[in-house]
Order: structure tokens, then C-alpha cells, then sequence
């Protein structure tokens, strides 16, 4: 198991890991197999989406904060029940195959970290089988 | 493949099961690998979010009841589609990694089943890589 | 690593893949694993859900539509951010176990691909592990 930490900058950020998840994949020498992206959070996700238009992931923050609001008579004192929930319809974990020692991702798919109640520092764990 | 029964006590209801998981882990021996728990039914599925405060749980019910209303001129005739659609957006597989012999969840991390059109008895299929 | 096309018929469509993941099995002669079903696309998705009765799958689109509209002040010039919003939604990959040489899927359980931005000819990639 591989381990990296996200820096992450404000409440509702998506960081793009997947540079990070390629270095793993060329550190370790990963020829074949299946890769899983895991994050060991209950207020952030791990979702694969378009990584050149940074319009795309200003859509998705805001369309997320519309469908799931921040306050909404939540009785959890916390006061993130939003980015808990949000965490469940995203997802904690992902899976990317590698073939010929390459990350198969599509043309405009990156892997991103969704952090739902920062800004803090995360942690990505990464495996391959 | 192991597999185990969930009693669900109410139409929507969380259930832990990650002390079901860890078991399969210590009984197989699994020293290292990745698990994918798997959710054989339509109107149910699996996620991981924060054990700890019951109030986490009775957000995420209330926010996806609010989300998708029980009733909303659906054409299903069996009057269940607000779980199919459930189903669908929180997913029907999680994956965790195993290290040491141990699942590798973060602190405030565990294991529900979710059941959207309960209460029933049902399955989850555990499998190791 | 296998790869199938899809070709979808209109903007939001779910179209069932389950006989084509059952013939990666049955051509790689695969008895017992996990596989992974990957879709490498921004606007589409894969999930699995009821494959008996077709009103099930028009209920999850016109939810899908409320909850995430076409049109939503989006500033992603291209016209499909919700396409997009969908994709993280549903998600990207699904895991399925194989048991002597079977899919093990429940009762009801089939595989959808799910176009959100269509029509389009798209690709599916299966790998076994």
C-alpha cells in the first residue's frame, strides 16, 4: 500500500491526484493490473472526471452545494452533515487499470480528490492487485 | 466468495457492517489484499461513512429521502423507484484494502449496508484479491 | 484488458452490457475473480440496477434530470455539465465477482451503461482480477 498526502485549500475543493497515482504506478514498477484509489475520510471522495476545462469541476461544486445544502436542519452538531453525504454519493474509492505499465484513463479523465469540509491536509491510499 | 445476511429493521435504514468484514478478514486469513464488498439487490447498496455519530446517519436518510422523494410520479408500478434510484447513486460495491491482516478504514470510517425499500433480510458477498 | 463499443440512441440512455461482460468471461475462460468494468468517459457512467422492468430505468432518468437539470447557470461552455455532474454521480467503474465461471449478479441485478450525453458511439473496458 502506497500513501500520499493532499494539501487541500479551501471548504469544497477538487484536486486533481492524478499525476500522483501515475508515479506510483512507474515507482513500483506496475506493468498490469487493477489499481484501487482509497480515501480514508467521511467528508471528502475520490471521483474521475474532465481535467482540462476547469469549468467542469466549478460546475460540479456548485451544482453538489445546490443539491446537498450546506444547512438544512442537519442534527448532526458537527455541523458538515453536507459533506458527509456528500462523501456517500461520490464515493470513497475508485478503480483504474494498467496496462503496458501506463494508467488507462480516457482522453479527458483525471482522478480527483474531493475534499467536502476543508481546508486540511488528507491522505490518498493507493494498492494495486 | 463468503457471504452473510443483514436484517434491515425499516423502509431506509444504515446498518453497520463492518465487524461482519473484519471477521470474513480473520477467518479467511487475509493478510494482504483488496476486498470488494458487493450488494446483490436493486433497491439497496453499500457505502462507508462516519461510525461514530448516530446523527451522521440520520442526515444522509433524511437528505437523500429530501433529494429523492418517496413519490414523484414514477412509472414503476411496485411504488419502490425512489430505491432503485438510490441504489444507483450510491452503488451497489465498495472496495477496502487489507494490510497486515487488518482492514484499512480511517478513524471514524465503517462499513453500511443500505437499505432503501426494507425491512427485508439480506445479502452481502465479501471477496478478496 | 477487453474493450467493447456502445453505441446510445439519445442524450440520457441506460443500456444493458451484462450479456457482454458474461462473454468476457465465458472468451477468457474466467472461473473465479473480480472484475472490474471501467467506462473512460466524462459523461457517462456504468451502474448496475433492476434489468426486468424498463420503467425502473426511465424513473432513475427523469430523477437523474430533476436533481441535476440540463440547464443550471452551469459555466462550462460546452452545454453538458450535468452530463458531467451525472458521471461522478453514478460513477466510473463497478466490481463483479465470477464464481465457476459465473457472474455473480442477484435476481434482478443487470449492467447498465449510462450515456449522459449522447448519442454517441462509446467504448467499455473489462479487465479480470
Amino acid at each position: 500500500m502506497y500513501s500520499f498526502n493532499v494539501k487541500t485549500g479551501s471548504r469544497f475543493d477538487l484536486i486533481k491526484i492524478t499525476d500522483k497515482i501515475k508515479k506510483f504506478v512507474k515507482d513500483e514498477n506496475i506493468t498490469d493490473g487493477i489499481i484501487t484509489v482509497f480515501v480514508p475520510h467521511t467528508t471528502a471522495a475520490v471521483t474521475i472526471n474532465e481535467g482540462a476545462d476547469p469549468s467542469v469541476v466549478e460546475d460540479i461544486k456548485k451544482e453538489l452545494d445546490e443539491i446537498i445544502p450546506l444547512h438544512d436542519n442537519y442534527s448532526h452538531m458537527e455541523g458538515n452533515s453536507a459533506a458527509h453525504i456528500k462523501s456517500s454519493l461520490i464515493g470513497a474509492s475508485e478503480n483504474i487499470m494498467v496496462e503496458n505499465g501506463s494508467l488507462v484513463l480516457g482522453t479527458w479523465q483525471a482522478v480527483f480528490f474531493c475534499e467536502f469540509d476543508g481546508p486540511r491536509t488528507r491522505k490518498v491510499y493507493v494498492k494495486v492487485n
